[in-house]
């Protein structure tokens, strides 16, 4: 590091098992993620992918599911003919039931077979696309059946969830570490393959002048975002035992908060660059019972206008407990207290069906002083800098100056970049299946991040538990209930939303604050 | 202050009396002014202008030549009719020789009638388009007259040059101070009423996150170009007796030094401000003559390629002295000798005939520590914050990010705000006679702003004319002489020029440096 995405040479031949390969993830994510690196030359010409799924299916069915996935989900468009099969014949699919043992040992001849065919050299990454609970089932069988005893590197990649406290997920880290060390578990936390997550640390480290300000002296708080207009769709009955605060803050929002706050590592390297975001987990204050309520504010949506008309509240979405108290929103004030940060507050939100999709981070800095110059009655804009992930990715930088045509009115200005108004930013799941196949773990969890996350997340989940008082209720199509808006408020701040900012910049304000 | 351009209601019913009335300066820039000001209801109802020229001519000769300067030059175009008759009616004419003290009698019988006449208050603005040399007679026969004898206010509002050196300036100043008082003299330096150049104030001053870095610590270096690409045009006469540094140094480029580098003032109010100003001018390193060879470059061009093909050297142009030594162009490195500004330096650069027609304002930040992250060969270009003040007044903002589809590999990003991409800005001259109108002296320069300039001058100057040495050349059409690079480079630093930072992103390096 630093290197070019582009860098082939270093990519060694492999085979791709995909564990769950006729799910979801794998039809929408992983297929059109594995055509696009290979349309644009980031895999090495040898390499072969093994479905394992539990329907039988004839070779011919998965390679033409694999085609649809790609027609339907991919960001480039699918060449027909001898291209397509060419890629088409790297695929193997083999159907058995992975709860069982000894059905492994048919997988371990196919796969043998294929590396002996096309001298793919024993590299071999195990995809889990599969529910959490097999997980340490299926790693366990892959090292019995003598899968994960191979002359290459063997791979381990795991989707989220990993466990829904700190128990299970020590369990299931302790399942999966009898098969593969901690260097061959890559975590997949999907935010961290985005463009504008990926380039925090390039904006933060490779720009002389933001450094000097990211501290406590000139920040005045942090604001994280990631709203959905969409309800739960097909995921009701998942969602409905996980909730928000499992779904997006223990991994996502907390990602996302280290990527901002951690300290310029030693080295740009991936283990310091880990060293240094546990470091801001160790930091994060942990709420007791009575902090939870203060500083946490859970929600539920009840019936609004979407989108595209009004649409149902929660509790009438299919598949959920009409009586259900899981919480689909969630925004938090999080403090860091070390030198840097001791007195910042991070807010975080996130939910469901709210008014606008969007995924940012705002970096909001001190109010001039008050009554200074231009600033006498409170009234000039806060410089933001806005990291926008999702949509229109770039960043957006508010500053103030001059109104064009007056002495010295003050009016706020936008300065933007985009990231991706020329050519489309590849997925998330292209970045990170790259970076897995080159053996990378930089933008994966490490345990020691997980197990922080859970530690922190544990006692707001026992403390929403244990009252069985409701979420607080927002419509459909919100921002989420008063709530959130009264604690910021409370403090003398508001919610920014980027896209609002430079609509309205002319209108722009600080919330109002008591004088001195 | 702040206040808005628009407040009418300050304004007072007033005279301008414009000496030079017909002269190239009242029909390129003041009678457009004026009419932008009385079309955008800038200027109270009840005004009167007297124009006072040496040339004979009918009232209705002198509003055509008006009308005829408005259409040529106006930022709004000329309404017909009766609009048109009820503007041209407050013009008045009158010609004498303005170095006769008895004319003046006359003068001041049409003063006082057109007051009478209109309830005008005795508020009279006597603006000298003229020779300098006359300004000490005509403010001193204003005196003798009793044209300064007035119930209203009076201002004087002079035009550059004001002296050649020092002393000249000085014996001027006396002159004029028989007659009007420091706080009624309004000096012009027209770029104080470009927008961008009073934005710079408001950029510094109203954003919380530029002043922390303001400073020698985080800034490398600053860097002011104020070049033109046309010759000397039919003001050969005057230039060749004037240079560069008496032309444009003395005046615009050390304003726009004191802008950027000024203390913030206790009050951002006029006088708070002009003392800032002036303590830059005590803190500004004067050159002996060994340090005036080492600091500055002065050169003139000789044939090369204008804008519209090969154009003449400056030597061969019509009414330059064919072995004249003036030039054309000067660079130098200065230095502010205070806590805030050791050690950065301050390159200015402005010329004639040079291969753009730009002035704008290079903030340079410091470079990442080499050898750090995304630094290993010290080739990520550094922070610049550009106050674009023209073309194209704006600022951008260079930052670093990560390259799209990169892991991490940074290439430079150009952050952009452009001032006058709606509608066009005021004219500098509408934002100066407006100030001087409404009484208003922050943007005109304060005799010991002028007397310290000029102390900085006259050694340069001295130093030049004792040695006869020719300036160095350099050919039309391009950035000045060689040596004005060289200067930078041995410094470790490179000219930076706003467009082209934007055209050439992703090329943008600073310069080869040694290693460590």
């Amino acid at each position: 590091m630093p290197r070019l995405f582009t860098q082939q040479d270093s990519i060694q031949p492999f085979v791709l098992l995909i564990f769950g390969a006729t799910g979801d993830l794998a039809k929408r994510k992983l297929f059109p993620a594995l055509y696009n690196l290979y349309r644009d030359n980031f895999l090495n010409k040898e390499f072969a992918v093994i479905g394992v799924g539990r329907t039988e299916m004839e070779i011919s069915q998965f390679r033409l599911f694999i085609k649809e996935s790609i027609s339907e989900f991919g960001r480039l468009p699918l060449q027909e003919g001898a291209e397509w099969e060419r890629f088409a014949a790297r695929f193997d699919y083999i159907a058995f039931d992975i709860t069982e043992p000894d059905a492994y040992t048919s997988l371990l001849a196919v796969v043998e077979e294929r590396e002996r065919k096309t001298n793919l050299m024993g590299n071999r990454m195990f995809y889990l696309a599969i529910s959490p609970q097999l997980f340490g089932t299926v790693s366990n069988s892959l090292e019995r059946s003598g899968l994960t005893n191979t002359a290459g590197w063997k791979r381990l990649v795991v989707e989220k969830p990993f466990g829904h406290d700190y128990a299970s997920a020590k369990m299931l880290n302790e399942e999966i570490k009898c098969s593969f060390t901690e260097e061959e578990i890559y975590r997949i936390d999907h935010y961290l393959g985005k463009e504008m997550v990926q380039n925090i640390q390039v904006i933060r480290f490779a720009n002389f002048m933001f450094e000097p300000l990211w501290n406590n002296r000139y920040i005045d708080n942090i604001q994280i975002t990631a709203s959905e207009t969409v309800g739960v769709e097909d995921r009701a009955s998942y969602y409905d035992c996980t909730g928000a605060l499992l779904d997006m803050v223990q991994n996502h929002m907390l990602q996302m908060v280290m990527m901002v706050c951690m300290e310029p590592p030693g080295r740009l390297n991936t283990e310091a660059i880990r060293d240094e975001k546990v470091k801001v987990m160790h930091a994060l204050r942990r709420y007791n019972e009575e902090e939870v309520d203060r500083h946490i504010v859970r929600g539920q949506y009840t019936a609004g206008e979407g989108g595209q008309g009004v649409v149902c509240a929660y509790r009438e979405e299919p598949n959920v407990n009409p009586a259900s108290i899981t919480e689909t929103f969630v925004a938090a004030r999080l403090f860091i207290d070390n030198f840097r940060w001791a007195g910042v507050p991070i807010y975080i939100r996130t939910g469901k069906r709210m008014q606008k999709k969007v995924t940012e981070i705002v970096i909001q800095f001190k109010a001039l002083p008050n009554r200074l110059y231009f600033n006498k009655n409170d009234d000039v804009a806060p410089n933001l800098l806005i990291f926008r992930i999702n949509p229109r990715e770039g960043i957006t930088l508010l500053l103030n100056a001059k109104k064009q045509g007056t002495d010295s009115q003050v009016v706020p200005i936008g300065m933007e970049y985009c990231n991706d108004c020329g050519d489309a930013s590849p997925e998330a799941y292209e970045s990170l299946l790259h970076d897995a196949i080159l053996g990378d773990p930089a933008f994966f969890t490490r345990w020691d991040e997980v197990s922080l996350a859970w530690k922190f997340i544990d006692p707001i989940r026992r403390t929403w538990d244990k009252n069985s008082r409701a979420p607080e209720e927002y419509p459909a199509g919100t921002w989420g209930p008063a709530e959130s808006n009264e604690m910021i408020l409370n403090d003398g701040r508001r919610w920014w939303t980027g896209e609002d900012i430079i609509k309205n910049r002319k209108t722009i304000k600080a919330v109002e604050r008591p004088k001195y």
